[in-house]
């Protein structure tokens, strides 16, 4: 693969140098980078360049190329040098090289040059950049930001070039290379341009920060659009643009004050990934041996499947034959499993997110079925991460409605096994849930809205409540509108009531437009439904309101309202928690911060009902003028209050 | 009241010494006990009598008599002295005298002599008494146990002549003075007698320890049989017998080796509790106001109930009026709710039930409706008694499926909020349900015997798990033969799982003969129904096995062969565990200390099935000889085994 650099110029200066290699290039002096470099006689090094001023000043490259074994590579530069190499036991095409870059270490680029017995030479020009911020700038989501979820493929098609792409080069075949709308499991062409394009949608509804599913290349036969399946896991995905785009997304975001989360998989990669036609060491991906044996004919059905037990990551009980069947299986059989014990692999992983985190500027890391690697690479993982930029944020997937199990994965959990994951944020499943059966289910001594007051009960085991994250839906799980049978009252009261958590809030597109998978409930395709207008020929646009419903349009206006009021609300970032047990069908939780009470009533009588305030005395509010958040209507709390109809009220004492 | 005091012979000299005080009586100077003694000038003093050579040196005397707060009491004992006086703020019939039986106080009788300022004098004769074993050899119930719970006035009935006692004298009316064994919810005339005469046939099953429901004097209207409305917490209920009776239960089972657990009740008493009609303070029971002011008209409707919101205790978003409505609010309106943060009911309650540990020399408490008291208090409580006694056990009853719950009440839960419960043992509901879910269940993914996986897998959170106890049932819920819908091979199955867990086992009497519920399920009145041969007139009788049906006596047998094997197995009480996912509808469990390993294989299976012994090489059992514990066939461990039918197999190495 050749590589296309980018310098700033006006840190650099150009010389010429020819070399013995074949390939003519600009080889660069100790002290004299080059200014444009496009050619490299390696096939492939990883990281494809690094930072000065990190606090870990290790740098393990992966270099890959044809015998690069019997090579020794050799570094001349100021503040860097080889701390070791280690051939790949298995591959004679690899090598990996552990630089040290000192404090010392300046900006600029270097040859690597690799010789071996028999005189050859080839030369590697690595470039080492300048970090443009402070890594505690690196500021991570909380409990102010409410997180957009998005389905890049499915969300809006802004570069139709992109559709049907060429194969880039050096890859394989990108054998999904068109678009097929009428499949809902094929691409249909959403790119991180038409993301771009609609960020001033996504911050009018009143979202801070975006989460697009992973934009890397998934090079894979079907089901590529999901993104989970990397293949490369340095390049983004070219039907979804360019790395630049990618950077600009992340620049466009940040003049808006909005944040940018990255999805990563840690767990896994495609089956077509590059390396998967020549593995480095017999450990590089899990259950290996099995793989080998059966590659010829390699299907859903062979038995290298994860069985998917997630509890043995705690249980004192687990037989190791367990364990081992959780932890080593493949999530499934096109996604081979990384084995992070592999020294190698741990590092390359943990590179490759602080690549993408400096490449990219990011937010934020959404790191994919996190209690399925090996449990201590990410404590490992994260731990690096987060002594390089401290107040970077990272939420780990683990679909538990077990707060036993969400709360283990957080940082400060004080597990009794002392393991501490340096995760700040784990995702809030049992929550999601809990509010769906709240409102699906008869009110009775231990059912419905029971289901939300016990479950935030619960939080006085979680080591910090704030930072778990809460959800309404996601691309794996039904709609929110569908979970709830295409009740629209619940479906805002819903959303109002995960919104007032004291929580990192995040939805998933479209359920603001009320979308659904009534058709097939639960069809993975279906849930990720393209969003209209993000194509030209979309005769709905949600994105203008052209062709909504009204009822789509009032609950647009609703999720706006709500967010626009949450995204400036220090009570809901912040603020102290009450809440009392349901009663009488109704359920009134209060966030509280200074003068600021924001009040969310939930009542699910059909019948008017009058509830005397008095019960709620001690909130301190009786006798404020309170504002719907919603209509904007004033309301004094005193006396009592009657409710209508079915439904929610959200009261707030700002305001003005 | 006039009490009886029944004094060692060999440790104490009589002398009579008459009085001014109208009634003749024996009165002690300093060193010269009385041998016996049955009168005194005062209505009441509780505790009736102490003991020399706690740790705590504090004790308070609780002193109820006409006009009593005009007095002054004195005493003059070597070793002992009062430390202070307090008359009660409501009723000057009260007096709680602070003593401190100093290390040097010898065991003895002393006068505590009243006098007021008209010249009075009262005079009542307190013992101290010796104690007859040193405070760690009062062993708690603990791993090793199956502990048979009771409600004794359903299990027999031995002494027909307090099926219909007088009025005790001093007590109010005993207003259930008759038997009716055609009411479910009327006495039956079961006594502790009736449990003393059947302990061989309790311990034969297996067992080895009982935990009889409350003895103590529910003198209520009606209900009584349950126990949990203690009017004098004091006094055996004369209709299960007398005091003596309750010490010769204790002395026959400690003979036998078994252990006794009393059933105490911290949290409230009956209506009809003697202070009920002369309250000493405005705040002796919670919501006293509500209460006086509705007296005329008191009923199970008045507001004064607790919302039984449990969950206020750990919940740091309750608002105080949900924390005060479930821990002050009474249980039921004919249950006071004591409010132990009157620093003398707090007094009162720790020092009757180390009253009773020592009086009847008890193994262990079940302290009912744990979550509802005061939570300072029963930390101050459990910790008071485990201070005088290390060794010994208390279990808190919390019906919660929740495993945050259960684990927050352990002693030493490293809970976040510093909360020490002081309490070695919890309930746990939540596993008494996976069992039963996970057989009544169809198997899939996450239904069947995957909750039983999964509900021990939690364990990782618990303090203790082996501290905790598991029950297949008892007077509260459905039998567990209703539960399991009348499945005779699923109860087995459960009743073996219950028994091999790393937990204290309880069972609740006549699950052994599969007594049921069928025909009004989770009617208490049914679910207590009385024991087949506890009664003369019985025409079943499962002590002997006349008229058991012949599946009735296979479950007998089946009991009595898991319990006697588990009462040995050391495995079973204090070995490792481990155990494997489910698969292909079989659970396996293994528990192993030393050469003893012990297998638990639970197969749902209607057809045979064959299952690979490979997965289980970890155990370290290939090649071994098995045998079955019930059935007592050999089995080797080898290759693979079938499992011909669905039930369970459980194996033991411990073939001789």
């Amino acid at each position: 693969m050749k590589r296309l650099y980018y310098i700033f110029l006006s840190s650099i200066l150009v010389l010429s140098v020819s070399c013995k290699n074949e390939t003519s290039k600009e080889i660069i002096s100790e002290d004299t980078p080059a200014k444009f470099i496009d050619q490299s006689d390696i096939e492939r090094i990883e990281p494809p360049n690094w930072w000065t001023g990190f606090k870990n000043e290790q740098l393990q490259l992966l270099v890959h190329h044809d015998n690069i074994g019997d090579y020794k590579p050799t570094v001349n530069y100021k503040g860097v040098k080889i701390d070791n190499v280690s051939k790949a036991e298995k591959s004679n095409n690899y090598l990996f090289i552990n630089l040290i870059i000192s404090e010392t270490a300046q900006a600029g680029q270097f040859n690597i040059k690799f010789k071996n017995n028999e005189g050859n030479e080839l030369i590697d020009v690595y470039e080492l950049k300048s970090r443009v911020k402070p890594a505690e700038d690196f500021i991570g989501f909380n409990s102010s930001d409410a997180i957009y979820l998005i389905t890049p493929d499915r969300f809006a098609n802004a570069n139709t070039n992109n559709d049907t792409p060429l194969s880039m080069e050096g890859q394989s075949a990108l054998l999904e290379k068109t678009i097929d709308r009428k499949n809902n499991y094929a691409r249909h062409g959403g790119d991180i341009e038409g993301i771009s394009n609609h960020l001033d949608y996504i911050q009018d509804i009143g979202f801070t920060a975006i989460w697009p599913q992973p934009l890397l290349t998934n090079d894979m036969e079907k089901g590529s659009y999901h993104g989970y399946a990397i293949t490369d896991l340095y390049q983004i995905d070219p039907r979804f643009g360019t790395l630049e785009d990618y950077q600009e997304l992340s620049q466009n975001a940040k003049e808006k004050g909005m944040k940018l989360i990255m999805d990563q998989v840690a767990n896994h990669c495609g089956l077509n990934h590059w390396w998967m036609k020549d593995l480095p060491f017999t450990d590089w991906v899990n259950l290996q041996d099995n793989y080998e044996k059966n590659i010829e004919n390699w299907n859903n059905d062979v038995t290298i499947n994860s069985n998917h037990r997630r509890t043995s990551n705690q249980d004192i009980y687990a037989s190791q034959f367990d364990k081992d069947g959780h932890s080593q299986g493949w999530f499934v059989a096109s996604m081979p499993d990384l084995n992070q014990r592999n020294p190698f692999m741990a590092n390359y992983i943990i590179q490759n997110s602080i690549w993408w985190i400096e490449t990219v500027q990011l937010n934020g890391i959404r790191q994919d079925t996190y209690p399925y690697p090996d449990k201590d690479f990410m404590s490992d993982w994260a731990g690096a991460i987060m002594t390089e930029y401290p107040n970077f944020n990272i939420v780990g997937e683990e679909w538990s409605y077990n707060p036993l199990l969400i709360g283990y994965w957080q940082d400060g959990a004080n597990n009794k096994d002392g393991y501490d994951s340096n995760l700040k944020s784990t995702m809030d499943f049992a929550m999601q849930a809990n509010v769906v059966n709240a409102l699906n289910e008869e009110e009775s001594w231990d059912t419905g809205l029971v289901k939300i007051y016990e479950g935030l009960a619960n939080d006085f085991h979680y080591a910090n409540p704030k930072s778990i994250m809460v959800f309404e839906g996601n691309h794996d799980m039904s709609r929110i509108f569908t979970q709830l049978k295409g009740d629209v009252v619940n479906t805002k009261m819903a959303v109002a009531t995960y919104a007032m958590m004291p929580r990192i809030l995040q939805m998933y597109y479209g359920t603001e437009i009320l979308m659904n998978d009534f058709d097939k409930p639960g069809d993975h395709g279906l849930i990720r439904t393209d969003y209209p207008g993000g194509w030209q020929d979309d005769s709905k646009n949600a994105f203008t309101g052209k062709g909504l419903s009204a009822e789509e349009k009032n609950m647009q206006t609703f999720v706006s309202k709500l967010l626009n009021y949450r995204k400036n609300s220090k009570a809901i970032h912040d603020g102290k928690t009450v809440h009392f047990a349901p009663f009488q069908g109704t359920y009134f939780l209060f966030r509280q911060l200074g003068d600021e009470t924001v009040v969310l009533i939930l009542n699910k009588n059909d019948k008017p009902i009058t509830i005397d305030l008095k019960r709620y005395t001690e909130i301190g509010i009786d006798g404020k003028s309170l504002k719907n958040i919603i209509t904007g209507d004033s309301f004094t709390w005193q006396d009592n209050i009657e409710l209508t109809r079915r439904g929610f009220l959200l009261l707030t004492t700002k305001t003005e």
